[in-house]
This record gives structure tokens, C-alpha cells and sequence, in this order.
């Protein structure tokens, strides 16, 4: 039968495939008394060997994907399968008990788990609780014959659906046959959404019914441009999809084209399309993607990806491989952004009530500037190999700003006292607090530049947590409080002949661009497969009239009221 | 040796009196042997009937000043101390070990707790290894002769010195021996330091280091005018000292005739200065100090009260009261902020990774109606009975507004079909969050009046959470963007003819009070004890100079220049 349901739109493009469920499945059974014990106890060895047969493959994906550290649970998993002890005790139930495998398994098992779990001041065996937990299922799965889910064995075309999806789920996503993404949960600025666009496999979010309505095995379209979702459409229906998804390819290869072109809207207004990254190994989206620079380089990934503090010398090889990749092309650097919900497990911070109104970002940096002068070193000598401007996070005050610059300043002069070859920098914030934002006109007279960041921004503004389900209906960016504010700031920042970029979601969005173009912003910085998509947006908007519905925008009421006013202006 | 340090002026005037250090003493002692067994027996009695007496003493203190419920836990310790296997425990010990009395009591006070604290899953069984733990100190401190601090136990003149205060310790404080507060930790904003201006105490808080530098019956002057804290001054500085305690009585003496008196500016321009509450039984207080209207009653200390969701009669008699004794004089009601940093034992909300930007007061109310219908029926029917305004708190877009008003006026509808008595109410929201306040010149068409909530709308504006001590330096009330909110919102609110309020703790602030006088804010609404003080200070200020100095004050940079650019005008 023909489903219809909607979610939020979170990466574009169409995909129509089978549905492959990422839902823990019902692994319940009965106890049944058995007359044959042998064949039994072969069971059971069938489905320890099938268990490992999986539990190998997922480690060998997982080690490719995720790196040996993390893919070490696995092997722990191994190691329970192999344990002499537990399957021998398995054997030893059936040949006692003359029950069933299932039966035998879960009751020896259970027995593990409850003798571990007890020892609750030793997280070492309490982790051991989990792993045998983990394998349980398994091992039951093949007894039952039900599949177990897993992203790793996908090894045919399909559109996933799962109620929300792990970093680490997303990281083994194959894309050569995860064809579309179909959640529960999330929002457009959600992890798994990020994910998905960066991966360009279309993908609808929020569904809060894809796992119930949807089963596996069902044909699916996932349409991630509107958030339609069709399942087991008729023929009429799937014939539409299928040429709009061609279309959709269609559309992307004349994108294509825009590679090596400028970005300039209709009446040849020329504006900067650059891309967002977190490491050296992002750099190629963006030269794939003809970006125009990088407009936001998160350095914190460099210490989140670490087991300990980078080193100056660390810090300044990965800053120098991505300037030198841009040449010319300019590329922000912001200062570490730790903090928030962003932890190292090497360096704890304080637990915080509310950590994204707390110590982070260049809080930190300011409290301890052994760790900031560090980086400032490794940025400033990078700066003699390209175009690299320096960014300070979560600056509130002007006091901040100036105590950032003036360890900048301290730094580059020991530098250049030592000899060491550096080149010019420019000295920037990002606004993402409100207080920054409304007193744009005072920094625009300090900074050489600022970068918008809408989604910390937005959530201040707002005062809700995008992370936090049910307060999502707040994170508008196209509120007229939202607009005012980042029209505030690209005023402030012209009329003292400064530059202003924005390196949050909402600088890729197809709604917000000709409203930005509008209100004049000059550096457009997104994820690097929306680049070119908003490049050839770009062309097709006269500044003047899209400063004539920014000015509109900026005097109504709500959200959705902005939405209706730049479909109507664009369509 | 006289020695000198400063810390947050929290609560105004001037105490001089002997230190009492609310800390916890060192209880530790030496493993002795015992010759005479009966006389170290008779020290163990001695002890617990002296321990005994301290907490029946406090016991009927807490009854007093905290409620029967809440000095239940000393009943507990008094079972402890009247438990004859534990006293016979204790004899027998120096009796067959021929130990000290003092090393007795720790033996079996520690075999107890550890067998207690073993059943981690009976919460029961772990209060009582609590009580004993307590017991057990206050047992060893009469064995050893050192006094345990307790501020029920005071009862001559003193300064109470500790590293904070709870919410208990306050409650349990007498005024007629407690002459001054200091603390090493918290803000103007804590709760330490709402209670000790609602008490009328003089208090330091934040200094850091006061239970280190001060030493139990050093005389101590505590400064809350200024932060000034002196420890054993010398015949001079104390002089000048009680001659400042002196001046500063007199000047409340001079404050106090203004009780009748109408909130004017020397220009002859009107203000209403109101006063905050909790709860009805605050009312003597708003009453007292000549306050001009209630312009905020926080109605979630109905629920936090309460063990159930409180009835709408019960809500009911609590409105009624407030508005009957406030007579034609507006009393400005929030519907409950229940969330954030306010929780209910019976009605448990989802745990928040930023409660603060999250579920909490109209979210709640919007989403969760039937609470809300609850409150906003009791409101509608006290309306009948005074000057009743409602204001719906944490309101973000003109939607979540215009959702709350047609729930509002359902209800309205309802009781007014059924012949319930009802009286003219306006209906306005709280500026707490920056896109409110962006967008006021919005909310203005819709709303009768504006409350500016500056707790939140600080914390908010300048992404600090104020309870955080590590960066309580971003809580800037005098910060130019925060004053530029203010000022929107004030001018935006005129521009339609509507009223506008100020009901956090900046309204009665006297570095702000001169700023708000230009800005041309309508109600100034604060502690009770801060409203005369407003009313003196409004009457030397001129409303042409107060505008020129805010105007002045919006164009700067930075929180201490707008602090400079006040006391320059207003000394």
C-alpha cells in the first residue's frame, strides 16, 4: 500500500531504493524442549560461527572508516564469540536442560551479564556486561534467522532508515549503495544531516514516523529537495520521481560547469563561494567544488582527532597544507572552538549547567594562553605559505577582542624577532553572539573582518538549544529578529569599509542567499557540494531586487512569513 | 594585624561585629590509651546529651524558620544520638580496647556508615549514613571542645563569614544577631545575595579568600556600599567606619519618610517603582517600603512550594490576596517559569544538555495546556479583585504570543458564559530573549505592556550562563549592547503607546537607574528594601540631562566606560 508522509528536507537530491532498516528487530522466541541434543549444540556452533563471520567484516569496515581505535570494541565482540567457557556452558545447558539453543543461550549469557553488572565500582567488567549484551543479540539473530542490521554489511542499493543516526553510524555509510537517509529524529543542522550533505546523499530528516511506517524490504523515495516521502509508490508516482531525480543530475552537471567560473549574480555583482572544513583531508570537496576560499577552518578537530594537545609544529603542518592548497585564495582559520558539547578526553574541562553559555571557545583560550599562543605560533608562521586570516570564536566584548589581538601581536613579534618568515594575516571575529552583533558598529572599527556563525548565533538569539528536540520549532533562521541582526552586521561592517562573511548553515541555504545577497554579505562559506548550487543561484539574482525584499523581510512578523515572501520573489 | 581585601558589594550598609565562621572545623585527633574507663564513659554521655540539646535547639529553628517538613531530618539525628546499641557500642569499645572516647565514636560511627553506605540501592539506609555522619561530628566536637557552626546557634552580634551560603542557611538566619554577611563565593545575582537585601543585611560576597583571611571573634567590618572588607582595623579606620554604619542609618532613616510619596524625577517627571515577590506572605515587605505596584509575582514558588501541581483555587486565594491588599495598584503576574534551573519533585521534566535554552515557562505552558489553563482560569477570576496584568514569560516570536493570548481568551471566554466575575486585565509579555527584543517594535502592536527581564536577557545577550563563576565577568548589565536592547525595546513600546517595565535586578541598581530615567522606562520594579532608595535617588535626577547621558552611554564600547560615564553625571 502507498504511504505519504513529510520531514525536513536535509539534503538534496532524490533517491528511490529499497528500504534497509537500521532498527533493533524483535529477537524474541519461545523455550522449547529438545529430543536432539547434538544437532542442537551444532546450532549453536553454526551461530557463533556466523557471528564471527559478521562481527570480522564490521571491524575490517570499521577500522577502514573510523581507524583501529575505535574499531577495537569489535574485537572485544571476538573474543566473547571465541571464550571456550561461555559456548561450552551453552552446550552444557541444552545436554542438561534439553532445552532450545535460544533458550540456553540467553540464560548462560544472562548469567554473564548479571555477574558483571553487579561489580558496579569496575567499569572495566561492566564494559565486558555490554560487549556480551552486544553479542547476545547477535548470536540470537542467526539462531532466529532475522537479520541484524548493521551499516556495514549494506552491500546493495538502499535508502536507510533509522530513527536517528550515530557519527559513528554515518562514518561507515557506504555511498556507493546507501543511495538516500530516512529519520526519525534531527533537524536540518542535525549531525546526520551535516553528514548527509557533505556525503550528497539526499536525505529526509524528522520524520517521526519513518521506522513504524516504513519496512524493510518497502521501495522507498526519499525526496531530500521538498521532505516527501513515498513508500511502495504506484507507477505513475514513481515514474515522476525517477525523472526528477534525473532532472536533479541533470541539474548537478550543469553545477558542474560553474567550476572554474566566477560567483556573480545577474547584474554582475561578484561575491566569494567558499567552503566550510575540519581537516586537511576536507581540502578536496573544495578545490572539486571550485570553492573561492575557505571560510571556515575548524581547528578544534585537531584536537578532538588527537590523544593530546597538538604541538605547535602539528598545528602549523595542518594549517600550512591547507593555505598552500588555496594559494591565493583566502583562507579563515578560526581559534579553537572547545567547549560546548565539544570535548577532549585527554584535557576536562568543568561540568557545566548549561556548557554552550559557559567556558568555551575563546573563553578558554583568554584563561589559558599557553595552550592559545600555541596555536596563534603554528597559524602565524603558517601564514608566509598563502592567504590566511585568523578568526577568534564566541568573542562577547570589545575587551575580549582586544586581549585576543594583543596576544596575537605579542606572539608575531617574538616571531619575526626570531627571524621566522611569516606573512600578512587578517585579524577577524566570528559573530555568534548576539552582544557582537549589536555592537558590530564599535568592532567594525578594530577587526579586518567579521564571520557570521547563524547556527550559535541563531540559538542565542533565540535562547534554544538546536540540539534539544523540543525547543527545534525555535531554531528560525529567517526570523526578522535573525535578519535584523545579521543586516546590522554587514551594515557595520561596509560603512567602515570592512568584510563580512558568514560561515553557518544558513550561508548555503537556498532560501537565505538572495536574502544575504540583498543585504550585500560578500563571502559565502558552506559546505563544499553547496557551492556550486549556490553559485547558479547566484547568477539568477538582480542585487537590487533582492535588497528591495531583503528590506521587506526585515519588516515582518515571522519565520514563515520570510519563507512566503522569497519563494514569491524567486519562483 | 589589620588586613584589607574586596569583593562584591552585595547587599547595602555597613556592618562592624565579631567574625562567626560557618566552616567546618578541623575534628581531627590523636589515638590515645584509657586508664580510668569510667570517666572516659562518662565523657561519651556527656557528649551526646550536649549534642543532643544542640539539636533540639536547632531542631525548633528550623521548625520556625523552614517548616515542620524541612526540620524533619533533625528528628532523625536525634534518634541517632538516643540509640543505645550505638552508645553501648561506643562504651564497650574503651572498655575492651581501653581507647579514647574520641577514637570510640569514630570506630563504631565509621563500622555504622560503611554498612549503611554498602546497600547502594536502599536510598533510605544511605540518609541514615548521612545522619550519622553528621551526628558524628557534632559528637567529636563536644568530645574535643571546638564549637560547630550553626546559624541557628548564634545568638550574640556577629558577621557571618562562610564560602557560601545554601538557601537553608539564610532561611535559618536571625536578623537581630546577624549584622553582616561575606562569603568567597557568588555574585550580586545569588541567591545568598536576593536574601540578604530582602533581609536587610549589609554583605560582600565573591571576596574569595574570606574564610581564609578571617579567623572566629576577629572584629570585621564589612563595607556593602562599596565591597570593602577590614579585618581588625585599627582605632582610626574604625571610626571612620562606624561614623559611614552611622550616615548610612540615617540616610535609610531620610529614605523612609519617602514612603508616601510619589517616584518623581527632580523635573517633576512620574515613575511607578514596584516591588518583586514570591508569594503572598512577601507582601508586608512591598507594603513597608511605600512600593507603588508589584510588578513581577514569580508564581512558580506556588508550585515549587507545593507537593502537587497547586489547584486553581489554591492559585486563586494566593492572586487574590496580592491584588486585594495591592488595592487600584497594578499587580503584574508571570505565569510559571517552571524549567531551567527551577524543578518540581512531582512533576519531573527531561534532563537538558542546556536547560537554559531549553524546555521551560511558556514552552511548557504552550505545550503541556491544560497547566496553563489551570493558572490563567485562577488569574481571570483574582481579576475581578484589583488591578491584575498577566505577562507570559520566555517569549520568543509573535506566534508562541499569539498562542498564549487566544488560550488566554478561551478561557476567558468560559467564565465569563458561566457569570464567573471577572475584571479588566492587560496582557504583556517578558523581554527576556534578544529576538523580543529585536523585534519589539512587533511585539508592540500586539502586547499592552513590556517587562524587561534583565537576568536572563544578560545572560542571553552576552551567551553567559550567570550562575557559572567562570564567566560571570561577561554578566555586564551596562554593557552597550545590552543597554542598546533596552532602549529598542523602550522606544519601540512608546512609538505604540505602551507601557513598559523593568522587574530583574537592574532596575534597582543605581548605576542603571539614571541610564533607564533617560531611556524614559515606566516602572522600575525591584527587591522591596531597594524601592525607597530608587525613589530618593529619581528625585535628584533630570530627565533632559538622564537623556543626553543615555544617549551618550548607548555610543561607547565597553561595560566600565558606561559605569565611568554615571558617576561622572551623578556625582
Amino acid at each position: 500500500m502507498t504511504k505519504n508522509f513529510k520531514g525536513i528536507a536535509a539534503s538534496n537530491g532524490v533517491a528511490i531504493a529499497k528500504a534497509y532498516l537500521l532498527v533493533d528487530p524483535d529477537l524474541s522466541f519461545e523455550k522449547t524442549t529438545v529430543t536432539n541434543v547434538a544437532a542442537e549444540q551444532a546450532r549453536v556452533d553454526d551461530a557463533l560461527k556466523a557471528s564471527s563471520d559478521d562481527v570480522k567484516l564490521i571491524k575490517a569496515k570499521a577500522t577502514e572508516s573510523l581507524g583501529a581505535a575505535e574499531a577495537e570494541v569489535f574485537e572485544a565482540h571476538l573474543m566473547v564469540l571465541a571464550d571456550p567457557e561461555m559456548s561450552g556452558a551453552i552446550k552444557q545447558k541444552i545436554e542438561d536442560d534439553k532445552v532450545n539453543a535460544e533458550q540456553a543461550v540467553k540464560e548462560v549469557t544472562d548469567m554473564y551479564i548479571s555477574m558483571f553488572d553487579a561489580m558496579t565500582d569496575n567499569e572495566y567488567m561492566q564494559e565486558r556486561a555490554a560487549d556480551i549484551r552486544d553479542v547476545t543479540k547477535r548470536i540470537l539473530s542467526h539462531l532466529l534467522n532475522i537479520s541484524l542490521p548493521n551499516p556495514a554489511l549494506i552491500d546493495e542499493e538502499v535508502i536507510l532508515v533509522s530513527k536517528d543516526l550515530t557519527p559513528s553510524d554515518t562514518a561507515q555509510l557506504d555511498r556507493q549503495f546507501v543511495k538516500g537517509i530516512l529519520t526519525d529524529l534531527g533537524g536540518r543542522t542535525a549531525h546526520a544531516s551535516i553528514m548527509a550533505r557533505t556525503l550528497e546523499i539526499p536525505a529526509v530528516v524528522g520524520s517521526e514516523k519513518a521506522t513504524v511506517e516504513v519496512s524493510s524490504g518497502d521501495l522507498v523515495i526519499v525526496d531530500g529537495l521538498t521532505g516527501d516521502v513515498i513508500v511502495n509508490p504506484d507507477a505513475d508516482t514513481l515514474a515522476t520521481y525517477q525523472k526528477k531525480a534525473a532532472d536533479y543530475f541533470a541539474q548537478r552537471a550543469e553545477w558542474a560547469k560553474l567550476k572554474d567560473e566566477k560567483s556573480v549574480s545577474a547584474d554582475g555583482k561578484e561575491f566569494i563561494v567558499g567552503a566550510n572544513i575540519g581537516a586537511p583531508k576536507d581540502m578536496q570537496a573544495v578545490l572539486d567544488n571550485g570553492s573561492e576560499g575557505v571560510g571556515l577552518y575548524r581547528t578544534e578537530f585537531l584536537y578532538m582527532e588527537s590523544d593530546h594537545l597538538p604541538t605547535e609544529d602539528e598545528q602549523f603542518e595542518a594549517y600550512k597544507a591547507v593555505v598552500e592548497q588555496m594559494g591565493d585564495k583566502p583562507v579563515t582559520v578560526r581559534t579553537m572552538d572547545i567547549g560546548g558539547d565539544k570535548h577532549l578526553d585527554y584535557w576536562k574541562l568543568p561540568e557545566e549547567e548549561n556548557p554552550f553559555l559557559g567556558y568555551r571557545a575563546i573563553r578558554i583560550s583568554l584563561d589559558q594562553t599557553d595552550i592559545f599562543r600555541t596555536q596563534l605560533r603554528a597559524l602565524i608562521r603558517a601564514s608566509a605559505f598563502g592567504n590566511l586570516w585568523i578568526m577568534f570564536p564566541m568573542i562577547a566584548t570589545l575587551s575580549e577582542f582586544r586581549a585576543a589581538r594583543k596576544i596575537y601581536l605579542e606572539e608575531r613579534e617574538k616571531l619575526e624577532k626570531a627571524g621566522v618568515a611569516t606573512g600578512e594575516v587578517k585579524l577577524g571575529i566570528m559573530i555568534e553572539i548576539p552582544a557582537a552583533a549589536i555592537l558590530a558598529d564599535k568592532f567594525a572599527k578594530e577587526v579586518d573582518f567579521f564571520s557570521i556563525g547563524t547556527n550559535d548565533l541563531i540559538a542565542y538569539t533565540m535562547a534554544a538549544d538546536r540540539g534539544n528536540d523540543r525547543v527545534a520549532y525555535l531554531y528560525q533562521p529567517y526570523n526578522p529578529s535573525i535578519l535584523r541582526l545579521i543586516n546590522t552586521v554587514i551594515s557595520a561592517a561596509h560603512k567602515e569599509g570592512k568584510f563580512v562573511a558568514m560561515c553557518g548553515e544558513m550561508a548555503g541555504d537556498p532560501v537565505a542567499v538572495p536574502l544575504l545577497v540583498g543585504m550585500g554579505l560578500d563571502e559565502f562559506s558552506m559546505s563544499a557540494p553547496s557551492v556550486l548550487q549556490t553559485r547558479s543561484l547566484m547568477k539568477k539574482l538582480n542585487t537590487a531586487d533582492m535588497k528591495v525584499l531583503a528590506e521587506k523581510a526585515l519588516d515582518v512578523e515571522t519565520n514563515d512569513e520570510v519563507i512566503e515572501l522569497v519563494k514569491k520573489a524567486t519562483k
